[in-house]
């Protein structure tokens, strides 16, 4: 059975998600329907482009993904779907496509032109549905659209690496549901450039002699649990989607607090490395 | 497969919705089960059926709509099964049924009446989960209720035309996940009233001399974009359900706020337009 | 088709839930995916317990229950299947299991021993996804783990009777979406030691002479609508999950309140029953 994916702003309390779910069936009897988030912060695109770069690539090949976030057509806002790395992409040509390829070769592109598409103030329920479920039912990129060549490039937050080779600066790119700040340095390019050097993070005052694989790494289990006191102990590791991370050990933003709110890092702040 | 829908006010956290869900697979191996929102305000029944209103028709003819708000079975809050527009709806007759209708016929209405059925805390999963299994099974409701004729009325806000048709005066009826208001004065009214007169908005303080059908219709895409200031407009538009909106262009409550908090507009604020 | 449920405490605005769907679609084309709740709060294996009992045995028997709550492997926090009430939980040996089956005898028990299994710092995605997938089809326990026979206790919270048999101690849970506030004093437990006495529940220092197995019971309905004053009535219930239940009649956090708030009463905090 085909799936469709649904990535957008529209929050849990609204209608929208419903009446786009409702559009979906009435044109695909048969399909899954799966929810990746509707919690994007509003016409937050970075965020957006963030969360489906690290989910998409668990489904199948051959899904399709949704993205219904900052969406209207305008001249300067087309409407784009877009075949990559064995997915269906359907979304505005905002910066989150762009974002998500991050300059790989994308294997087809078009701009999407239904016939008799009027304006449209909800563009996911107007159009994106009609063209998921064409994509779903097996249909080509061709007959919903013409060929499009350039996706709107938006600045990317790329950690930078200093002359010298000393150190790689990098900023905080999403701060998740436990507290946890994440940043844009990956483990791929720390490897790359670290080349078996010594190493610290510095994140505001803080500074991390060692980055773990896993939360409880940083932990010291031959203590008994009643003696240790690591609830709440500050570390850095490389999460599960390989991006650093600066975390509290079993944080709790409603209670013990996160690593945002407990270290003062915020969103864009920097986090870097230096080599020693 | 047949699909059963969810409108609720059990909230994202709880188990109540899991254990709905629960015992629809129990009684139906295959069916679509499609969360519409479980965010309603608690017992806020306006609100459910505004958002039932504008979600149910985008549904293929035939689901099953299931409504958890204010189920509880009382003298005077008796429950329904109701076959309109194509569609069928479980609730309780405290007045959703009567907003969705809106004074058009209905096609069958009985009360419930299960067999053995006791007295319950929790009527969505003990009574109302059977009756929407026994709907999507192809089931009849003379087999689950006797026949009733007089849904509960309640006061629905509908805009008011002044005697010299000079002024319609309407209200907020709901502020969504972009802080966007919206009113219950619709297009179709609109038009019928206005016959090509001029017109202006007021919501507060504020006037519109225009109302859009799009957002970003109010925005001058000649001006290049580094010269323009558009995000944080405020402007009028006919929404997607052909409701009138005011609305923030690109508003985010978390960042620059919507309509509602910038505008100081709140549920049941009056707006209205004047014919000039 | 199978069923596998996802409670967990990601939230509603990561990719966590999104990626751990896309994995099991990638190894189990068909199966029905539920939602219990993704909003536990983080590392509340407490709350986890209570939502995931009330909730699994709505489901049919065969289902797979994946639990995403303080899953990270360590020396002290193993990894474990188990077969339970005709049903099957997948998630860490934190003591969410021990409070699920509250000494009752599960059916088997095993470690989880997945050949090449790496540490993980997203046990739910990487290892609990594919042992929830390997039952859905059919595979038994003892292919993916090897025989355990202690769950970790924890201690649970349990009434206390005391000596005379006067009055039954009990605490705050949970406290739900509407603000009720629900307690570990059982129905059942109740009546078996109440003996027919009369009684009057204590709360902070508000007494309730009778306990109600609806909300509405609470009201007197031969009094006019217009003449009573009911909504935010309190009063104690046994709810449908058969707990001892303060409640506030129709409440609503944001409007009104609920029992929580109003009353101030917390989690954890003491509600009793004196028998007269």
């Amino acid at each position: 059975m085909a799936i469709i994916t649904l990535t957008t702003d529209f929050g849990e309390k609204d209608y929208y998600a419903g009446a786009l779910k409702g559009a979906i069936y009435s044109e695909l009897g048969s399909v899954n329907l799966i929810d990746i988030t509707h919690s994007v912060s509003p016409f937050n695109t970075y965020q957006a482009a963030y969360l489906l770069r690290n989910s998409y690539k668990h489904f199948p090949k051959g899904t399709v993904h949704l993205i219904g976030v900052d969406t209207e057509r305008t001249l300067e806002n087309t409407h784009i779907a877009m075949a990559f790395d064995g997915h269906y992409f359907i979304g505005a040509d905002n910066g989150i496509l762009s974002l998500l390829t991050a300059h790989k070769q994308y294997d087809k592109l078009v701009e999407i032109a239904l016939p008799q598409q009027e304006q449209s103030a909800f563009s996911s329920l107007d159009i994106f549905a009609k063209v998921a479920c064409h994509i779903a039912r097996g249909g080509t990129l061709e007959v919903i659209g013409k060929p499009f060549t350039q996706l709107k490039e938006v600045v990317d937050f790329i950690p930078v690496l200093n002359q010298n080779m000393s150190q790689l600066a990098g900023k905080i790119i999403y701060i998740d549901n436990y507290g946890n700040v994440i940043t844009n340095i990956t483990k791929a390019y720390f490897e790359q450039v670290r080349q078996g050097r010594p190493y610290e993070v510095m994140a505001r005052n803080y500074r991390f002699q060692e980055i773990y694989n896993t939360y409880s790494e940083a932990i010291n289990f031959s203590v008994p649990k009643s003696k240790r006191n690591d609830d709440g102990k500050k570390l850095a590791l490389f999460n599960s989607s390989g991006h650093l991370e600066i975390a509290i050990y079993k944080s709790n933003l409603e209670t013990v607090g996160g690593a945002s709110t407990l270290l003062g890092l915020q969103y864009l702040d920097p986090v870097s490395i230096n080599f020693l």
